[in-house]
């Protein structure tokens, strides 16, 4: 049925970061929709950050399109420029290789829900703020090119 | 600014729709997302349906996936499964090729506001209830390859 159950999608907290980084995204939960669904066009997430999660590392991608789509609470959109309060019915794309690394912040003491739309990762994923480097084919790594002691 | 200022991007009720098709989506106000931010991957337009508004004359794509994300207000879908009432958090799907006919009225007397994602139209839409037809290349026309008097 094209209405979604979802509550009946699997929800995962997983992530393929090393422990180092993976703290901040321990308390997201996500599910992922287009395998639920049937979709194959693009990807589609359905994202709960609890109190402190983050949605991911601050990072932009070079050839995957992201878009994010509020539906409640509250979450700060931080990128290089600046910080933006995001709440339900606010929207922010993300064009592929703009260099301009995002993530959302779950600051406050409530959930906050959203719904994330892109393709599957298939190109380099840049992570300014910290010593990882994601790259199509290898995976995470370090910037110097070393791996993770994990 | 990856933060969408919705208000600042132009608003249309435009519709390719021959006449006697286009009441029902007279008061479907949309805005492209895509051109205004950026995004080649998929499009994805924010639609306010005003009462008595419907997103489309109920239709499938053959070779389109579709997501409409529920920001607020409340729709209904309509496809060959029945009718389910949509609200803000809702998520539905429409794979392509499904053959499921859908489109979301708004038969409340409030506006009801949603994010549709999707690729641009490049393949032919089926309409199960009226008698038109999308082929892709040519338009709209009648199921018997007629044209529309307009």
């Amino acid at each position: 049925m094209p209405k979604l159950d979802l509550d009946s999608i699997p929800q995962s907290n997983a992530t393929g970061y090393p422990p180092e980084y993976a703290g901040e995204v321990g308390d997201r939960w996500y599910r992922r929709l287009a395998p639920a669904s049937g979709l194959s066009d693009f990807g589609a997430s359905h994202v709960v950050l609890q109190p402190g999660a983050w949605s991911a590392q601050r990072h932009w991608h070079v050839d995957e399109d992201e878009l994010v789509v509020m539906l409640s609470g509250e979450a700060v959109l931080v990128d290089d420029d600046g910080e933006h309060v995001m709440q339900a019915g606010d929207v922010a794309a993300f064009p592929k290789n703009d260099g301009n690394g995002h993530a959302l912040q779950n600051r406050s003491d409530e959930p906050c829900i959203f719904v994330a739309i892109g393709r599957p990762s298939a190109s380099d994923c840049h992570y300014p703020d910290i010593d990882m480097h994601l790259t199509d084919g290898r995976g995470f790594h370090r910037k110097d090119g070393s791996d993770f002691d994990y």
